[in-house]
């Protein structure tokens, strides 16, 4: 079969690999239906992913059709659609226990082209089957599906959830790329009184504001007066980081009022400055988060009643077997507006 | 009367100012019957809180007899005897309506000692009298209840409340001073399986076993090999800072465990790393806070029923009239072995 | 001046009485510019509510201009455009410093037209004015404020709050006259998946789905079917009960699934059966509770943000004058359609 | 092997039956070293449980030796000592996701000596072994872990946790055979300020002090007047239902202070009469519930820290082959004074 597979930094080809068999009874194998690219595979590429190795299949969001079970699947059958997450869970350790599957200690977490291989391929072996993947309702179609691999859950429990965002509050979204967007239209179920976009890009603003932000604003100007004027001065009751930059996330700290949340969502490779001469006397609580994907099954149910267009957030549909392009359009947004590329087996 | 006057950095006298007197309809006049000193009262001193102007009377910590009420005043009357807590409440304001007193927007917060004149006095007007005070029941002694105007609120409120300590938790104390102290004896009261005290001071860490820690260890080996070792290396369920500096911080954002907490106690004056790049991905919860003396009326209940055993945080006593050298002892711990130091009119 | 003064059970007369005054310190009069009439006053004349004696001025939910202030008041002055919430709060006993104002201790909760004089009168002299009433942004009307005098917050409190609604849910509201649906307004703010609305009248059921249900069923057919059709045969994750009988609470009981909640809106004047030998195993939980108001400024910047269309709840509008007309309008809904009336001073 | 089996109502016997075998991946055997009977033992040999059927091994509750592991098996092997919890979890449907393990749709919750054959026996299979076993550390007694099968977790969670135990409060038990006395036990972990238990039999009474309540009253005197002296008249925090009768929940329900909550453990077979008239403006939760044994890992933790002396719960000790007068004596606790039976394979 074909896959798109890791050759180290810099390295990607589409190219003939084995078809994946089962070899754990809790394994299933998927035909891959839809799939699509995560700013973490770009940075995977970049080389900032030690512990993905060279022959690595990439990808950890695909919707599919179950090709076969292991002895030890007792949820899922041959022909049955299912959503594959990017968070596979052992269902058996103590953070599984608790829902908190991407902190599992059992083998599972972030796995999927990372540490075995992803989905970016024609199938996939999907380790522990029952808690990865989850049933597709019939009228939630494969596109729609693909963006709660990743992008929707980790949105919505890293950011909104963490940050307890509450009917009439004012939210604060630093950063809308398709993460900062998703946190956008997931803040929205909440039904904050404000959600004020943060960004560098006019063009990502604007779309912040299709979405559902009421107030958009540049990075470059003052956010700080903005988040103030709409709050009497107080501060915004919930700060959403999505970005993942020092700068990023010490100005989410400036603009969030006394007893009000700060979410990060972002993925940081440098520390940076808390300034807790100011903070620890404000009642501020700071959250961080990889996704659980414990919310994946209220998303659907969502989806399926209608509630979530997260259509608007794909900008472009490529074949599967396109995927080298897909990814040039994937990694030039600022040239192509990409937000979220969809692939298709067809 | 006498009272314990501001003169500027590094100065202070016991000397003769007017007695104070009703000037709002929500005050009250409490003869103070017992105080104490802060630490803030020391950095007060040091110059390092600059809204204390010169010729304020200093301290926020009292019990006492009301000998005056304002007409708007409902629930107090004269003899009635007072804990008269460090954080004053307008009782109207958004804070003020969630409990969040120390956040008051209406003029209260912490007022005493710092922008209104203090309770090392002789006699003190307490604005918003009725939201700012406790009647105390009859089986609790003065000692005791000083110990609720300041420190166990503040320890159990913004530590172990914030921090959401639970039963079968491992709770990481950092700094064992009386604020870190008070800490481990309100931790208590959620049963943690295990209460690590962590300090530089021998003597601390003794102490620290004495309130209820069963594991102590001296900040320079090596606090994280050892919270590893108690919690088959996972890290701490909860850490609680209770020293105020840049390091201990750090260190404590290195004990916790994926899906932990930290909570912030200490006063800091400079910014602290925040280590992201760690951090991001580990579902960690940071608490920042002053004191809202929202808890206040439980601990009393508690401290009514026998649950709480504050006295063993009283090292010395004075009378009042001698707080000049209360204020000597209390600020050289190393060598009095201070913990609080507890005044009485006599 | 005028008012609507209750002379015993079926007795009412809009007539000539003593303009109020301040007689505490916190107390507040206003000029009543709107008003309405709540259930609760049909049923005071109905003799229900022997706490209210004859001579005493109704009405509980007003919006109105302050004319004087006591000199313990210290938020309001006169010309204020306010709401009187149909709760006072004394703001100092153990229930109002938790927020919990429809439980106060201190000679407030639900006091007007009730236990002191109401609001359906010219002029009304309102107690603890500071914490019971609520000042108005200037883009709310007077007509949409009023709405939050009672019937928002308790729908929202006592039902969705206390309910616990969440984003993906199925609530079923059972009984949707004024208050059901205001609950069916106020539960879209948490976007459920499906609100089903059950009631015997079809004009209600027909209005329900104007309000935001997806789905209305008569409660002569069968609301469980209908529910287990919609959950997949679980039942319901929240029901609330807005009809106050006792078939009315065994029905929302039979409805929710295990784990689910139950909230009880609705006034009950007569013993239930809880099957407990079904609900023992079911992990359900079962809430009750008169308004407290505390979510009164969320819903009023909810309002200000254009996030709460109530405007939809008022079927008839009427001058101040002509209230007798319209007690006899709202007193008879099945015939004339009234949900809520709104009264004006003109 | 030999094992205790039902033999259709007031029928059963210990006699040779077949050992038991892997029928299922997910499957272990155990070899039982220590067991106990439960009170739903009794109610299903009186014939209150039809879906018991004749020839069903009974049992719940115990500890013992993993034999041999199915293929689907991840964290077990021969030679764990583990407990075998009361309830079993599919770990994969709707409810297992959230960790309402009891109410399991995959065809697990409790099974064991009620769907499937139970651990009074020899040996016993354990479906869904990954889940419903815990692995056993050294410094536990068997006798001390086989109370947390059921029993400790059961008065934990829709006890106490259910009822949010909170220190300070006031918590009433009513009803203190096994189960309330281990709520008295699991109660204390959350430093109530007082534990009030309730009972007709003085021994019991006697009892409950010893675990740890500091007032006890006979059910037959007015426990609501002296719930009313400890509360200042207002009524207890939590009141927690270890019965089972209408009675005993309605008297619950008059001793809950607006805005407590009531937390029914019993397991009850009749309706019972909620006087909604009275309670639907006090602000009351009411919870139910089967256990889900999310708590048994901190139960567990505790345990081996310590922290919760369980082995006072035990009477009367048996070799297993002894179940016959094991259960005679369980059966008669007025006379023989019984709480918690242990039999040992010895």
């Amino acid at each position: 079969m074909k896959a798109l597979v890791y050759g180290g930094p810099g390295q990607k080809s589409w190219k003939d690999v084995p078809e994946p068999t089962i070899t754990d009874p809790g394994d299933a194998i998927i035909k891959v239906e839809t799939a699509t690219i995560c700013g973490t595979d770009l940075h995977i590429l970049a080389g900032d992913v030690p512990a993905v190795e060279p022959g690595r299949v990439l990808g950890h969001e695909a919707v599919g059709t179950v090709v076969d079970v292991g002895s030890g699947v007792s949820g899922l059958r041959e022909g049955d659609r299912v959503l594959a997450s990017c968070i596979s869970a052992c269902g058996v350790c103590r953070y599984c226990r608790s829902g908190s599957y991407g902190q599992c200690l059992g083998g599972g977490g972030w796995i999927l082209g990372h540490r075995v291989d992803g989905v970016q391929a024609e199938y996939v072996r999907l380790p522990f089957a029952d808690l990865s993947t989850y049933k597709l309702p019939a009228n939630v179609t494969d596109e729609a599906a693909v963006m709660l691999a990743d992008i929707l859950p980790t949105s919505y429990e890293v950011g909104v959830l963490n940050g307890r965002v509450r009917p009439g509050d004012t939210v604060v979204v630093v950063g809308v790329g398709p993460i900062g967007l998703a946190a956008v239209l997931t803040a929205r179920l909440y039904s904050p009184a404000h959600i004020v976009a943060v960004d560098r890009a006019a063009s990502r603003l604007q779309a912040a504001k299709q979405f559902g932000a009421d107030i958009a604003v540049s990075a470059d100007e003052d956010p700080l007066e903005v988040v103030q004027a709409v709050t009497g001065g107080l501060g915004a009751d919930v700060v959403l980081e999505a970005v993942g930059t020092p700068q990023s996330f010490e100005t989410c700290t400036t603009l969030v009022r006394p007893g009000g949340r700060v979410a990060n969502i972002g993925v940081h490779g440098k520390p940076a400055t808390l300034h807790l001469e100011d903070l620890w006397i404000k009642n501020v609580t700071i959250t961080t988060g990889l996704v659980d994907t414990y919310s994946t099954p209220d998303l659907l149910t969502m989806l399926a009643a209608g509630q979530l267009d997260v259509g608007q957030i794909i900008t472009h549909r490529f074949p599967l077997g396109d995927i080298m392009a897909a990814y040039d359009v994937f990694a030039r947004p600022a040239e192509t507006g990409a937000l979220k590329v969809v692939l298709s087996a067809g």
